[in-house]
């Protein structure tokens, strides 16, 4: 019996981000419809359309491992979100919910951050210099999300409650 | 009846970090036990001591607000390490182990990165500059975790097969 090696974890952790985009690109929409700053609510829309470029690229990246793109359920971005869900209940209507929005989509970026970088560098160990350049590419998006997350947060957020 | 605040979002992700730091110290001696690098190990039970001052350092900012350093549970941290888990189980005694604990613990750093980033710039608006002191601190060290893992991951990882 062959031992699990690096493929196959490389395959693992594939599918387990290709399902975490999956429940990303469903949850982008209802984070900007809950958003109260334009800015956020135009930060999220735009994610949403990256997030189908990055899951794009993750199909091609199947492809090239001749696997079919099959997701496999990733317990980690479900506690992320499902905790994301919960500050938007318990915050709606309040002058701290676009606080606990970005928090909750910074907590999303790192995530992805660090399991597109772990990706990045597993595709370069296992010599598929295509793979290292398509998540690559997404991992300088999440980057650059985060850090207009950080921007946003900084400037165009209203703490204060509605006089 | 008061609207919930920044004041309030504050003290609830506290106490989500209070309950996922506990949570990590708990989970890093299993992490260490398992790695079959020397320097994954180390890095881990170094990380171990650092997560007990965290933990204490998070224990002043409840002093300082006057409230009980009490945890709320975070579905974030459960889903991450039980990913973590699952690779320790499916990957026990395999060359690719390593690499699987090293993209878990990075998956942890990375949550706990955005959740101090996040309670650092709070605490800047609600005008806490102990606070902010504190969880600079603590940002640092999560910062500096996280790239000795990269370096242990490009370097010390033996990703082949023994013969």
């Amino acid at each position: 019996m062959a031992e699990k090696d690096l493929n196959e974890l490389f395959l693992d952790t594939l599918k387990d981000i290709y399902y975490a985009e999956k429940q990303i690109l469903k949850a982008l929409p209802k984070m900007a419809k809950a958003a109260n700053s334009d800015k956020l609510r135009t930060a999220f829309e735009k994610h949403h359309d990256e997030t189908e470029g990055q899951i794009e690229r993750l199909e091609q990246i199947f492809e090239q491992l001749g696997k079919a793109a099959r997701g496999k359920k990733c317990e980690a971005i479900e506690g992320i979100l499902d905790e994301g869900k919960e500050i938007m209940d318990e915050y709606a209507d309040t002058p701290a919910l676009d606080a606990g929005l970005l928090a909750a989509a910074q907590a999303v970026e790192h995530y992805e951050i660090s399991r597109y970088g772990t990706l990045k560098a597993w595709a370069a160990k296992l010599d598929m210099p295509q793979a290292v350049k398509l998540l690559e590419q997404t991992l300088a998006e999440e980057k650059n999300t985060d850090e207009t997350l950080t921007k946003i947060a900084e400037t165009a957020v209203n703490y204060e409650a509605a006089a």
